[in-house]
Parts: C-alpha cells; structure tokens; sequence
C-alpha cells in the first residue's frame, strides 16, 4: 500500500516507540502519586513540556498543557478563551474549531468567520476588519488541514493586537507542527498540536500558551498539568509525543525539502487536462489538495484504494458529519460541481519519489477510465 | 518492590498489550477515513464498544462514549447531565466529580452535598431528602477511591427515581468496574470507568450512557463517537480497554475471593494497637484505607518505598491539590490528627500472598520504629 493520508494521522515512528517503551510496562506508575516511583514520572513530564515547548518557543516565556489530542486543544482555546464579546475566526478551520466557536455562540459569544482567498489562506483585511474592542479571541489555523495554505499567524496576530491589545490570540497549528519552521512569536497567545500528526500516538496533544496567560481549565478534577487540565496523565503517550517532536525538529528543514520536491514532481506528474490543484506553490508542501474534474472524489477515493492506493477528501474528521461537500473547499469559491471532485493527498517524510511517481500514475489512470466509463 | 497502589493505576496487562500491539503500527489509520483500513478500524471501535458494553449492561440499552479517561467521562456527565436546577452529590466523590460540580456551580446550578457514614458511604437518606423536583441529576461513586466502600447505586438510583423520574442518575464506577460483579440496571443513566485501573493504559476511559438518552458533547469537532465526543480515536487505547475488560470480567467472582482474602489476611496480620482500619468488611476488598495512629501517613508512605514498599495515601489524584487532610476522610468524621495518618492500601489480581504478608511486616515494623523515635 502506498500511504499518503499523512495530513489524516501518520504511521507512529518506530524508534519513538522503542523509546518510549519503558513508559507503559516498567514505568507505569501514577505520576501524582508521592512515592519516588511516580514523583520520578513527573519529572519526567516536565521534561517532555520543556522540550515540546521549546521546539517551537522560548521556554521561559511558554508552556504547554498535555490534551487527550488537538481537538480538546482546540476546544480548551476557544471555550475558555473566548469567554465574552465576540471571536474571529476564518471560514477555513478545521471542524475542532468551527464546532467550538458555534457552541461558544449558543453560550451567548458572537462569533465572526473571516473570508478565505481562493486558495485556503484567510483574507487578512476582511480578518481585521472584524476585530473590534469586544474582541476576546481570534483564531487562525496556521497551516489549512485541506488545501495547505499557510497563514501567517506571527504577522496576523501582530496586527490584531495592534487593533485590540486586549484580544487573545490562537492558532491551531496541528498541520505545521513539526513540518514547518516556525517560532511563536509573544502575539502569539495561544497554540494547538496533536501528536499522531508528526509519529506520535493518538489520543495526546497539547495546548501551548503564554506562561503568564490565566485560563480556566476544560475537564476539572485532580489538578493535573497546574490545574489546567485534570485526569491521570497519559506519560506513555507524552513522551512519544516528545520524542516525536524532537525527531521532527532535528531535521524539519532538510524534511521540508525533500516534501517539497515530492510536492513539485507529483504536480508535474497529475495529468493537468483532468485534474485541478488548488494548493499554491506557497502551501505546505506536505498537503496537496486537487480537483478531479467531473468525478466524485469519493468514487475516486474507493477506486484507487482497490488499487494499492491511500488518500483522502478533505479532512477525514469531516466525514463523520455526512456532508457531500467539504465547507472549507467552498468557503474557496469552489463551485458545487468541482468540489465534488476533491481530493487530498497528504506527504510524510517518510514519502518517496517512487511511491509519488506510482501514485500520479494510478490517479491519472484511474480518472480517465472513470470519465470514459461517464461519456 | 511490592506495589500495592492499584487503585492510583494498575501496570498495564501483557496480554492485553500484545493482542492491541497491532493497532499502534500497523493498523495506525485514521478511523475516520472513507478507505477501507480506515472504516476497518471503525468497525473495531464497535466491537470495542459492544464488548466494554456488555460487561456490565445489556448492551441493546446502553452504548458508550470512549473520553480520555474517567475524569473526562465524570465531567462530561456532569457538566452535559445537569444543566439546570440542582445536582445532589455527595461528600465522597472523587475530585473529578468534585471539582465539576463546583464548576456547575459556577455556572449558576446549585449543588447539594449528602453527609457519609463513617466508612465514607453515602447516607442515602440524606442523599433523598436532597433531592426534589429541580433536581436534573444525581452522582454517586460506585465505590469510594479512598476506603472501598460500596454504595448500593442501583437501589439509590431506583430510589432517587421514585422521588423524581427526570433526574438523571450517574455514578462514577472507576474504582467498581472489573472489581465487583454488577449490572447496570435501568435507573442508572450514566457510569463512568477508566481503563487504567483494570490493566489497560493510561488516556482512555468510557462513558457508558443510556441509548435512549439526548446527552450533549463535552468536546466538539469532527463528530466521532456519534457527535458525542470530536477528536481522533484512541483505537490502540481503545482496543487494549477492550481486552483488559474482558480479561478482568472473565475471572471476576475468582479475583474477588482472591483479593477478599488476601484484604482478610492484611487486616489480620497489621498490629491493631498502630493500626485503626478504616474499611469495613463489605467495602471493596481491593482497598483498604488505614490510620497509622499518631504519625504522619506522608512520613510512613516515604519510609515503606525505602523498605521496597508502594502504597498511597488517600487518592493520588489530591496530591496535586497540596492540601493536608483528605476532604473525604474528614467527611467521614475523621478528626484531623487521625486524617494525618491515613494510609491506602490497594490490591489488585496479581498481588500475592507473599507480598502481603511482606507488606504488614514492613508497615508494622516502619510504624513502630517512627513511634519510638517521637516518643
């Protein structure tokens, strides 16, 4: 099978398992408990929370709170973040997001969707021409789960804490962790990432945040993670996490390269008389999105998976929601009938130029005969 | 060393690793995904959810929600179960349950505490005479994380539904499930357990809920779980709940009499003039809370890890909160100087003969020694 649903959840990287190994079996202990033996696993916490944090920013001035994954990320952002006025958001977040700010608007907030450009990215002066001095939170994806589009959040939150000084600023970066360099930068308030995004496990996550930012927590109990986040900590999971991202950091320049390449002679490869690739060249490298024309990406999908082939439509949280067209792909302007036809195809830096150059070939073979099985 | 703190976390159950292990690397998909490995895994969620089900309830009347865990799960039936009017609870509730109520406070729901017998069970008569007509739910722990008491959820529930057929009944099962043989019964709506405890790892538990009832999600996005709860699945956590619920309640009347003993054999060899038991003969057998009379349980638990020797004191959940007495031990009516020698005891299936005795020893001589040297 050749993979390329990375943006969806990549393989766990067997090294990080080998080493996190100890953590389930002999270290399985209760890192609450008082007893050396789980006071050692504390340690052992805040050791993967400095080194989480300090992939991505200054560790004396960040923190991060350990989630069952982005999604309660997200959530925790928005819901505790966003507590009075009004939130922006764009029209292009993932669902973690746009279902956490409709609740926060069934709890009383207003919320403001910011305008997308064709590509995915958000229309910045629509953005800021939402913000307002009732403001308390806005929230841009950094990298767009569908399309790849980058938005630049340092500059973006620089310029909405220009506006209101007072607005709290997040970004679900859970498809630029690990992939793109990038540090936070102090308008920056908020962060989410998800670790079986970059060869960590499901079912961990982290929300990092301002070290002198107050929040409530989300889920209440034993005053886990400084009170931030209650519940047993899943020190397994944490340190694959940890050593996840150290691996991603090491070498996430050279990664972004190789992607790149992958990226470019994948779009070489697609057949331009059938297909339409939405991504830009400024996208991450590590998500294309493109349109079969005049077939469903679904039928596309199942076809191409007959034939050794794994990629997804849009995001594969969205498919829960049995909605026929992606919200994000026509927040683009994307018509109906193209955005039938969608599909993404996700890189992992364990990609190669010859799963790629199998990959475009299956694609291409598989939408003509589809289109001639049509006429 | 002798580790006898189950109730903080079991280590996790071999088997149950070993038959899961497929789930972390090679069946890594998303489950959410279209393709078939995708939906392959979506099928495996449903085994896992009719099997966890059916350990404890028919599963044509009660599904489950899989959360992060059982602090997640008491939340979610909290903060989603009683919205409006009061919630009746009681003083022995973990403090996942504690800390959401005193959240649901916050949010303008009054909160009503029943008083405990000396053993920390719940009296239910004072627990009744809480509720009335704006009652929209009641929580009661199944079995105390502290001393093992057993509270009779499925005739308070019953009776509490006499007194009001609209309140939701839940009951936090953590410390119950896999431990004493029971059956959901049709006036319980909501039960929570976590998968730690009874060999699984750490990061998953379940919220196990009537079919028939509207509950709202406690973290929203992509709509997994049926809506009731958004992010990724934890399908390797998930799969391993599974089996080590299976494991636990194919043994589980032998494991009871097994650790009924080995609780009967502690409490017979610890020397009654330093040791008042807390727990009383129709309590859990896997926890046996003590008072070391006349020192500190902290200096003992210390003391006892030198010697080879894992026990608590109290929940390891409260250890965060740096308070010095249990809120539950006092609750039980526990002056304080008594509450500063309390020490729990924790078995679980794999715990021996050998180690117990080893473990009164240990805990006879420590207490001794530390009397003399303060006296």
């Amino acid at each position: 099978m050749i993979y390329l649903d990375n943006a969806a959840t990549t393989k766990p990287n067997e090294r990080v398992l080998e080493s996190a190994e100890k953590y389930l079996m002999q270290e399985f202990y209760n890192p609450s408990a008082l007893y050396r033996a789980g006071y050692n696993l504390n340690l052992q916490l805040k050791e993967a929370r400095k080194n989480i944090v300090s992939c991505i920013a200054d560790e004396n001035k960040f923190s991060c709170v350990f989630t069952s994954g982005g999604t309660e990320a997200d959530n925790h952002a928005i819901l505790c973040g966003g507590k009075r006025g009004n939130i922006v958001t764009t029209s292009g977040e993932h669902s973690a997001i746009f279902e956490a700010v409709n609740e926060a608007k069934q709890r009383g907030i207003e919320v403001r969707f910011a305008n997308l450009n064709s590509d995915g990215s958000v229309d910045v002066n629509h953005l800021l021409s939402l913000v307002d001095d009732k403001t308390s939170l806005v929230s841009v994806i950094h990298v767009n789960n569908e399309t790849g589009a980058v938005n630049d959040v340092a500059e973006i939150a620089k310029k909405v804490k220009t506006k209101n000084k007072y607005t709290l600023f997040h970004s679900d970066g859970v498809q630029a962790f690990g992939k793109i360099n990038f540090r936070l930068t102090k308008d920056i308030d908020l962060y989410s990432v998800s670790a079986h995004k970059i060869g960590g496990i499901k079912g961990v996550g982290t929300l990092i945040k301002r070290k002198d930012l107050v929040l409530k927590p989300l889920i209440f109990g034993g005053g886990q993670e400084e009170n931030l986040r209650s519940g047993t900590e899943n020190v397994f999971g944490i340190k694959c996490f940890e050593f996840a991202a150290k691996e991603k950091f090491n070498d996430i320049n050279q990664a972004f390269d190789h992607v790149s390449a992958l990226k470019r002679l994948f779009c070489s490869l697609l057949d331009s008389t059938m297909f339409d690739i939405i991504s830009l060249e400024s996208a991450s490298p590590y998500i294309i999105s493109v349109i079969a024309k005049g077939v469903r990406g679904e039928t596309i999908l199942h076809e191409v998976d007959d034939k050794g082939l794994i990629i997804g439509t849009g995001s594969a949280c969205s498919s829960n929601s049995n909605k026929r067209y992606s919200r994000v792909v026509l927040a683009c302007g994307i018509n109906k009938q193209l955005a039938d036809g969608i599909l993404r195809i996700s890189f992992s830096t364990d990609s190669t130029e010859q799963e790629v150059r199998a990959a475009a070939g299956i694609l291409n073979e598989t939408v003509a005969n589809r289109r001639r099985l049509m006429t």
